[in-house]
């Protein structure tokens, strides 16, 4: 099997299922967008919903401005340290609340439940990726 | 001993020397800077520096694109998907390339090592935080 491509910084470059795949696999990502002209990074618990990013949130909190700003960026990542090896993937897209009822009821479904059920965050929150990469640190070698 | 403040989201606030303390306990980071008009947020390999956060890049990289930028967002995380506990801290501050020699080489014996060691990353970025704040799951009561 060819190895994939591997970029400036040395990591490989992982083609777009395996991002998705990868996406799936962890529930912490972070999001980053522009609040009064600062760039703001906060984590989200998250869930993949096909190709869509989805998280809740509560209104009138920092991460709902992020559907104010429409692009936004997000980033997934996983590492071993005792390895130091790991991945991470990056997605570009544009933050929307999701309003309509029947869509908010399906994505209850998908079980995403908030760490924290002291406080409710009714709101949905979509990121509709307009570009998706990934990263990964290629095998290393067996030792000799 | 009385409990943290707790914020709207129902976590944790941190006071700022348990901040510093959780910073450098992972290896891994997010900074998040605007690159051409556009959020950007990339893993980095960092290290601690008393209060101020460093790691290596490549000249040319994106990553060293954020010291043009100047201001950034930083942010670490940890979280344990079998409590669903966690906590993480968020930094903001003046992001600058390390270019005397002395500081560069004092940089060098922090321990921070490139995990990747086929590409050279003689850059040393360092971020001074202007603000610093934490959060993190408060504990969960015993269950009954």
């Amino acid at each position: 099997m060819p190895g994939l491509p591997i970029d400036h910084a040395g990591l490989e470059t992982l083609p777009f299922e395996e991002c998705l795949g990868l996406l799936g696999s962890v529930p912490l990502g972070r999001i980053a967008f522009l609040s009064d002209g600062e760039v703001v990074v906060l984590p989200v618990n998250y869930a993949l919903d096909g190709q869509t990013i989805v998280f809740r949130t509560a209104p009138g909190s920092k991460l709902s401005a992020a559907a104010d700003e429409g692009l936004v960026s997000f980033e997934a990542d996983y590492y071993d340290p005792w390895t130091r090896s790991g991945w991470s993937v990056l997605v570009t897209g544009r933050a929307t609340v999701v309003y309509e009822e029947a869509e908010t009821q399906r994505l209850g479904r998908l079980g995403l439940e908030p760490w924290i059920s002291t406080v409710q965050r009714p709101y949905w929150i979509s990121i509709r990726p307009t570009a998706v990469t990934g990263r990964r640190t290629p095998p290393t070698p067996a030792p000799a």
